[in-house]
């Protein structure tokens, strides 16, 4: 089983992507953000997307009650149904289903987020969290009955409220719970680069013992990849592709190892 | 087993509703509407509304590809996605659908809508269309293993694009193929009114035979809404319940006959 994770940027070539995957013999699961788009939608309400530092100088955006209705319109309503759409157009019969729907992703809802305030160390808390389990009987029933899912944000808390998270978590548990041997990850670059400025620095293969080493070498949301890639090796075997969701066939190009393996 | 049809009126006490369903011994679906919502995001996001007239006097939505973009934000994404948190957070398991998910609701694209433009007949064609068919499959597979699906459009067409549908004709679609054998259907007032503009003037019971006289006694929304009920006794039996969505107890107060009864 493969778990397809298509990345948030405006320019991934969707369609590309999606026409690809109906050509896949294997069964998948696709994973999906919408970043730009909620970025995009966030800044015409005039509600921009709110990020603060952790004390520890992670950055997380912060995730109100407001926030998560631009999320849900974002990546549960306009990027999901666009690509079960797009899905639907090339003969998969895709669900698509927020983490809250059937509670497919379970999670705990974060304490808070520790900052800094003028030297002072504070608690923020957001409707945001970590998962923990997934509905696999869900997924697979679907599965078994000729369906594929299309996931995203939200998903729900051990209070039935529904939070945001990281779709990087999400998959090293789906990876874990679905048992799926292969993960995709369709970015806005060749794959992993050596120098993140030159994409002509591409490293065509990492061994998972090397992915700590790698964390160092980067910053930002690529180092809280890394960390995440990690995780998927942490309970389990299996490959973990990363590559370029621009190309016109992107899942063949990855497949034929024209991105970043590691394994 | 009941579909229950949520209005998308601001007004309605939805966490009612949802709590009122959660002591409901049937099988139920849900299906909604987000009307003020979609008008509200659309008007923030400068893209107000098209209402067209056909020359035959009936007022629609004008669906173009933006149009279907904020609906399936407002519909698909933010109101669904609060009304399955909601379900979930009183104990129903609730899976959200759209129509195109699983081709729930297949339908048929409007050949176009006939307009007078300066007193010429002129074929305006947008994305919207009639229900035809459920995936019973699906809603069955998913309601034997303890979900409640809730519904909303858009719904697909026979091309595989998305596509706004009227929920009234959805509701009828639904009830033949799921042989439901009665519709709750919550709006803002206390049920079907001898006089819309008189809140007292309720009318409690209406026998079908009674529905074309009534269909001629309303204009606007309400005869539409009138003409789809009638299309639910036209293939089936049954009781039609529309009741105040606004109170308390919604549920329990229609069940117990205090809206209008159409049998």
């Amino acid at each position: 089983m493969i778990i397809v994770k298509i990345g948030g940027g405006k320019n991934l070539n969707l369609e590309g992507i999606i026409n690809d995957l109906s050509n896949l013999k294997e069964k998948f699961i696709i994973i999906h953000g919408a970043n730009a788009l909620r970025d995009e939608l966030a800044e015409k309400l005039n509600k921009p997307k709110k990020v603060i530092t952790s004390a520890s100088g992670y950055n997380s955006v912060f995730t109100d009650e407001e926030s998560l209705d631009i999320m849900m319109m974002a990546y549960a309503g306009l990027k999901n149904k666009r690509i079960v759409e797009m899905c639907q157009q090339v003969g998969i019969n895709a669900v698509g289903l927020s983490g809250i729907d059937g509670k497919t992703v379970q999670g705990k809802r974060n304490v808070g987020i520790r900052v800094k305030e003028q030297g002072k160390l504070k608690i923020l808390r957001d409707f945001s969290g970590k998962p923990k389990s997934i509905n696999t009987e869900l997924l697979k029933l679907l599965m078994e009955n000729g369906y594929v899912p299309v996931l995203s944000v939200p998903i729900i808390d051990e209070n039935g409220f529904a939070i945001n998270s990281e779709n990087d978590d999400i998959v090293a548990v789906l990876k874990e719970a679905m048992n799926a041997d292969k993960v995709i990850q369709l970015i806005e670059a060749p794959g992993f680069l050596d120098d993140p400025k030159d994409p002509n620095s591409l490293v065509k293969e990492i061994l998972k013992e090397d992915l700590e080493r790698r964390e160092n070498q980067v910053d930002g949301r690529m180092k809280r990849k890394i960390l995440a890639i990690r995780k998927l090796f942490e309970n389990g075997k299996g490959t973990v592709f990363i590559g370029d969701g621009r190309t016109e066939n992107p899942i063949t190009d990855i497949l034929n190892g024209k991105g970043t393996v590691i394994k």
